[in-house]
């Protein structure tokens, strides 16, 4: 992966002229191009690492699988979040590793554990990097120096139980890798998060990662049945058990903790059989309550789509006025909306999978019920337009970064009848401080994993990224936005984890015993505090 | 309730002459009975309460709330597992709480927990009091006298969000005044355990308790959306939040704590729509292989039904045998059964519920499969028999006891391609435990709680009981049972919990460095190791 950004190099850009213009013309950008520094121009400190403590993890891991040179130190500099694209275009990231270690197995991890405790030095579980939190960000807490504790070759895939349905890997596995493996057997797992294309298993279950598909097939915290977890003060064994009665539940007290008790390395995961039928199609409503209304009422009868997303009108407007990005593409397509009187309308992309008749079926009932809020079903195209840049968002981000453009998403969950008010509030919250920051933007927002008792809520904003002090802009309308959440009744977070960025907030939503209680099960398993310092709860 | 068993006095007796015959037979029992000692002849150790601890308790909670009389103190001495009532039959209970207290708010239940930490005295909450793993045995551990904490007052029906389908209770709610109460608004929770007469809501949750319909509806912990938790150190409280990436589920940690951490105050439940089609029938499978491979399709081809549950041969010989509790009765159905080639075939129950066209749909696909492995449907009798008998196991129990006859249940879950294999290992270790004893057996099975990746057995056992010692008797079964479970690979209890039976279990279930997980939040919630001492961590 780049390490300024997304994907790899050579990669065609997908901002056309057109987008460019409405980009240009709706937030007033300059035209600017800000590329990313050269990668030897990043200015990194040198490695905090003494000789004997880089020759001590040599003989535990091999030399191959000790690094700590500029290139490599950079690459796990940051995760993907806004902020840390700033900082490390700009060859200014927010420290760096020391040393980046790759383990091979859970023995080898639990060395380098025991030497990280030893020797006080933070150590860094990373997986595919792509956090968008701060999840991954090399702070040292109290300590003397930060190891990036790399995944990368914990990437087996252990055992296939077919008939149970369950595949045993390695957290470094990455999901397009087991995808393909799980296809070779008609099977899958169907865990697509945004971040698909480079996620570790094991970094979806430490963060609590839901795929856009999670409607039907689930969020991560449903896929895993067992895992094991190499904490500092051993190792937890949790048998691929399908559900058990015997106390509190480890396996959701492991799942989600982001790498703050233990480095996760292996998890046994539910899959399913891979779909035959896959219809993946585009609903117009009216405005965006009678959307909602109709999603709620899909979860509720039985007929949840396996993906659901609902845009508001301003996202419905950008999608249209990009190409490429899920919308109903061309005059005619707008002609015919407005002709029906949805030309201000929201669009909602639905994806039914599974064997044919059950789709059938259940697809059967999703229309009725949409058909029964003015829902106007527009046909397969924008839903397979959506199918086929379902993960394009990162690339688009960093040619708006390139173009001096500030793009940021953020997102919730909330029970139903709260869901149109807190969307309300949280938008205005964002609006307000982007123009108190002087920089008016976008705002938009869709509706997404739909739960019998309530969505979440996924906004991006755009606007005119500050030069003087982008990270600054950042924060204020990060602070803004999740600050109207507390206020609103939603969760900190539904997918994206807590990171760094969310920590201040973990006492809103925990509240104070709920942070105790946290902080006790970290202290028992990492009595040192090494690992991932800074993250999840705010120290 | 019977301070000496189940349900209320003058319930008809539901043991036949056929049926006493047939256990005669099997078991060799000697027509012997053994009712219960009169309540008066109970023998309880006076309170070890000093009288300014009640005053205190008085004080707090007013004159009603505060019980030490004789009758009380019977009714909360125990949960109702076959041990409890042995003892409790015969008129002398493991202990007894030295007093009964009923607070009305969190408010209470807090300054009792205060009381209790100051004075080291011991907190047993104690809901419907159905436990049948110990789970209220008014233990005192290291303390100078046990609190049995009712939360009967603990009630309300707090609030009921339609829209977003959650109700939140107290938790010393009934679970059929609670669905009294959703019935009139046509919504459903669908949480049916065996002992749905008795128990309270916050029992179910602390206990990670599956309904009958768990299958469809989930078991109670996909059910809590939101709860309080009054525990000694402050109280929790989690907003009734679809899903959450906010850390470590705290949910998920609180549910199943069984008092050991604090008192679950209130609840806030998903619900549902009310049925308004009910399909419940029978069918007869060859063996119970073929039955399991029918069961597992349904469940990964999203064909489950809501209540599934399929006999091995002994259980369906027995329900055969017993009138009323869901057989195919009558020697016309026998017969059919034997020329069809069925004879010694394995009943399976399925149910569906849920709108019309939606169980129509999903029925259709069951069939199919379950046809495919020459599952032979016989019609909608046995599954409304055995929906009419469906709480009745409990009075059986009592008429059992009360003729000589040890009766016990327990229960696993593993992955389903280790079913048939634990089954088997399970089954024998009883018939072997049983007569080894001297009391040779009748063991029985069935399968139920589908999901995709596993399900649960449930083993029920009958046997002479022994007259010398039957706790022994039973315990030795009891053990040779969680052995065989834990070397088997399943889980030590699916939806019994955990309380003081399974506890010496739990390292085998969740290890070392579990055990200390659990224990250090347990040390955190409840620093002075007042709350439910005994249970869950075996100390």
């Amino acid at each position: 992966m780049r390490w300024w950004g997304w994907g790899e190099e050579g990669r065609a850009p997908a901002l056309g002229p057109a987008a460019l213009s409405f980009l240009a013309d709706t937030l007033e950008i300059a035209p600017r191009a800000s590329p990313p520094v050269a990668l030897s121009r990043v200015a990194l400190a040198p490695s905090r690492l003494a000789d004997a403590t880089l020759a001590r993890l040599r003989e535990i891991l091999g030399d191959g699988a000790v690094r700590a040179d500029h290139g490599e130190r950079v690459l796990h500099a940051a995760g993907k979040g806004y902020p840390d694209l700033v900082r490390l275009r700009a060859g200014s990231p927010d420290g760096a590793p020391d040393v980046v270690v790759l383990p091979g197995s859970a023995a080898e991890v639990a060395a380098v554990l025991a030497l990280s405790a030893r020797e006080s030095l933070a150590v860094v579980p990373f997986g595919g990097g792509t956090s968008v939190v701060g999840g991954v960000a090399p702070l040292a807490g109290s300590h003397a120096g930060v190891i990036c504790l790399d995944t990368a070759r914990l990437d087996d895939v252990v055992a296939l139980d077919a008939e149970s349905r369950t595949v045993t890997v390695g957290a470094g596995l990455r999901a397009p890798a087991l995808e393909r493996e799980l296809a070779r057997h008609s099977l899958t797992l169907g865990h697509y998060p945004q971040s698909f294309e480079y996620v570790s298993l094991g970094g979806c279950a430490a963060t609590r990662s839901a795929g856009q598909a999670s409607s039907g097939y689930g969020a991560i915290e449903r896929m895993v049945v067992g895992l094991r977890m190499t904490a500092p003060a051993g190792e937890l064994v949790l048998a691929p058990l399908p559900a058990s009665a015997a106390g509190p539940s480890l396996r959701q007290t492991l799942v989600g903790s982001e790498g703050t008790l233990g480095v996760i390395t292996e998890l046994a995961l539910r899959v399913r059989e891979a779909p035959r039928e896959l219809i993946y199609e585009g609903v117009f409503f009216e405005d965006f309550a009678a959307g909602v209304q109709a999603l709620r009422e899909l979860a509720q009868h039985g007929a949840t789509p396996d993906v659901a997303r609902l845009s508001d009108r301003p996202e419905t407007r950008m999608s249209l006025a990009l190409a490429g990005s899920g919308g109903v593409r061309g005059a005619l397509g707008r002609l015919y909306l407005g002709a029906r009187g949805y030309r201000d309308g929201c669009l909602a992309i639905v994806g039914f999978e599974g064997e044919r008749e059950e789709v059938a079926a259940r697809r059967r009932r999703a229309l009725a019920v949409m058909r029964a809020h003015d829902g106007l079903a527009v046909g397969r195209s924008p839903g397979e337009a959506w199918r086929h840049g379902r993960f394009a968002a990162p690339y688009l981000r960093d040619e708006l970064l390139t173009r001096g453009v500030m793009v940021e998403t953020l997102e919730t969950a909330t029970q139903w009848s709260n869901l149109l008010r807190l969307h309300r509030a949280v938008g205005e919250a964002i609006e307000r401080a982007l123009r108190d920051g002087g920089t008016p933007g976008l705002v938009m927002c869709h509706v997404s994993h739909l739960y019998e008792t309530g969505a979440s809520l996924y906004f991006t904003f755009v606007a005119r990224q500050r030069e003087d002090d982008p990270i600054e802009q950042w924060r204020a309308v990060k602070r803004a936005a999740s600050d109207a959440i507390v206020a609103g009744g939603g969760t900190i977070t539904h997918h994206h984890a807590v990171g760094r960025d969310h920590a201040p907030w973990m006492r809103d939503e925990v509240g104070d015993a709920g942070l105790s209680a946290l902080r006790a099960l970290k202290a028992e398993l990492d009595p040192a505090g090494v690992m991932n310092p800074g993250k999840l709860l705010d120290d």
